[in-house]
């Protein structure tokens, strides 16, 4: 059996609670004009999400037909999402209310190569912490987004890369972070979650490409407001497309990849070749720190640090034209720890290349820009698919609703 | 004002008439089984199929209940499509009725240099050819999909591409062809067309990349019975994208792009380069003509002439690694009139290069096969849009539908 069903359903729910959150007060009518919904679809929607303790009605305005409209908006305290952005360098955690604010934020011990357990022990104490930091209540929280490598098994929760360590490929990781904080967890490819999060920032329903850059290369597309997945969730793996053809073989399988020739880690590799400029700068704590350090440097007029960003950028533009070509996006937004420093410096070579280069610029333009807060995108994007997930699903219940609601 | 239900809105009556032409005689308990659809959908999408003239009841069939189930039938001559491929070097058309077999087929001149009043006045001629050979009223053509190179407006109808002659760019090609004709015209990009019309052939609901080679190189993407679209239906720009990011600069703006690299055109220019070996083979008509006839040598031993595809197939298998990676799919689909004598050489080359490089390897293989008919796919989905265009319209009406239904 097929079902045509499953991709292709609108998520009312999310659509309509996305439009609540972002006008603050609104009325069903103007729900339905918004969304182009009707009426009966809409009623329904709002019904269920007041049902789930979500909306409530915060006022009323006149109407011409005599009784008043009533005005729904977000109970921004009913309930929490956790999300967490994992990899070997990096690592940030975020909690968030469902009127989509941060309420705490917290730095955690990146994955590095150590063991999975003790990277597992980390996020869950992290995550508690959090919580008790911000006062929230373990039974408010519907979930964890955790955002890290592909491939991976993203309905099982299992990674599948070989990538920092042999012991990721087919790691349970969120069934294990589940076990370790009695939570929820869903598990999201980290670029992907970076376009969900620049989302719930930036509005919903729009279309743009995802350049993630932390310890290596990612890739996203989000269209219409919903991530392009492919058939198992492992698309857009912007850091291994081939950028040299007949360039050197790649652990991956391809060979002339984007990550090992443009990515972080060969950026500081260069530098590190040069014991006058990696003596300069201070090098030599971990890959996203040298990084980072030689964006700073590029960026306050070192001419060495400034030519290893420039090639670098010039290289992940020519990947981004692809990245533009492929998928027919006005818009590219950078993410990720790696632009904490050189973002500027990336995103305006990128918007010049593109500009000249992609296949339908005389169609229309393409915009670059650097997210709001680099470094949480991803974290962000975690904890909006904790509540995406509920959402989306046939029918949805409300974990803690008894006590989000009593 | 955003409307959310454009681009995610379930084609219904789209997927239920696929279904009842794949099965043949169906009942509305089995349609609703397939499909996921609610039993409500279901009644509401056959009657308005039945409204419409497109199917109606073939028989019955015993049930449990007592009463017999009705059995619905596609009503194949109640109207007809016309798809047609056009580019520099080839242009091919057929007529295609609403159970989907083609009725007749017709080469047509190419589109050459020349001005288009005379390209488009010679498809006109030959649809009118074709619909009196096929003896089919125009008042029970649906309408004409016309399937040519991107990038293009395909909403107006408008190619935007300078590309084989500047007054491509800017041009009216459906207005003019519908005057010439008298009968609706959809645009479409042929890479796209040629996913539909595979999926036509071989079943809705499936989700593959297509390779397409023509005069050029182009891609395309059916993901879930959808073609990837993007924001202006520009996606998916395969012969553009950079395989070597050093490389010459493109006349499209890119450098290092795949068709000037590996398409039909230098693999002739490099043949034509061997004087031996262009007399040997009899090369100097047309591009596409003198590369099947390399394709054809090749495939009989010619050991200069494998070693120029064997090349070309390399470097495609490459491009092809990016465009899976990209999309995530675990299949992939060659068309185009290039393929008709070297399709089984790119093909055994792409697959064992994708099922070794690409990202998601450990997670799904990925199949290489060829459409069926190479020089047909590109025509058989022009028919077929004009179909899906009327169905996913938000109120479909049958021109004709007089005709069809007197």
């Amino acid at each position: 059996m097929r079902s045509f069903g499953a991709d292709t359903r609108l998520p009312t729910l999310a659509v309509v609670l996305d439009i609540i959150r972002e006008r603050g007060a609104v009325s069903r009518v103007e729900l339905a004009d918004v969304t182009g919904l009707t009426p009966a679809t809409m009623t329904h929607a709002v019904r269920k999400l007041t049902e789930l303790g979500l909306v409530h009605e915060v006022g009323t305005v006149p109407s011409n037909r005599g009784t008043p409209r009533r005005l729904m908006g977000i109970k921004a305290d009913a309930c929490y999402m956790v999300g967490v952005q994992l990899d070997q360098f990096a690592a940030v955690g975020v909690v968030v209310d469902l009127a989509g604010r941060i309420v705490v934020r917290r730095d955690m011990p990146p994955a590095g190569q150590r063991p999975l357990a003790e990277v597992v022990a980390d996020i869950a104490a992290a995550v508690h912490g959090m919580l008790e930091d911000a006062d929230v209540p373990s039974g408010k929280v519907l979930g964890i987004g955790l955002a890290t490598y592909g491939p991976q098994d993203r309905e099982a929760g299992v990674v599948i890369t070989p990538h920092p360590t042999p012991e990721w490929t087919g790691y349970p990781l969120a069934e294990t972070l589940s076990e370790a904080t009695g939570l929820p967890v869903a598990l999201e490819n980290d670029a992907t979650a970076a376009g969900l999060g620049v989302q719930t920032a930036g509005g919903s329903g729009s279309s743009f490409a995802v350049v993630f850059m932390s310890g290596g290369i990612g890739g996203g597309v989000i269209l219409d407001g919903h991530p392009y997945r492919g058939v198992t969730s492992n698309g857009v793996e912007l850091g291994h497309i081939s950028v040299d053809a007949l360039g050197a073989d790649c652990p991956c399988g391809n060979r002339g990849c984007l990550d090992p020739v443009a990515g972080p880690r060969p950026v500081v590799e260069r530098a590190l070749e040069n014991p006058v400029l990696a003596a300069r700068l201070g090098l030599g704590t971990d890959t996203l720190t040298d990084f980072n350090r030689i964006g700073r440097a590029a960026r306050g007029g070192d001419a060495a640090a400034a030519a290893l960003i420039a090639d670098s950028a010039q290289r992940l533009a020519v990947a981004t034209v692809t990245l533009v070509n492929m998928f027919d996006v006005g818009r590219v937004v950078l993410a990720g720890q790696a632009f904490a420093e050189s973002g500027q410096a990336y995103r305006d070579v990128l918007e010049e290349w593109l500009n000249r280069s992609v296949f339908m610029r005389h169609v229309h333009t393409v915009e670059v820009d650097l997210a709001d807060d680099v470094a949480l995108a991803a974290a962000l994007g975690g904890a909006a698919v904790v509540l995406r997930n509920l959402l989306e699903s046939p029918n949805p219940e409300l974990r803690g609703a008894a006590e989000a609601t009593a």
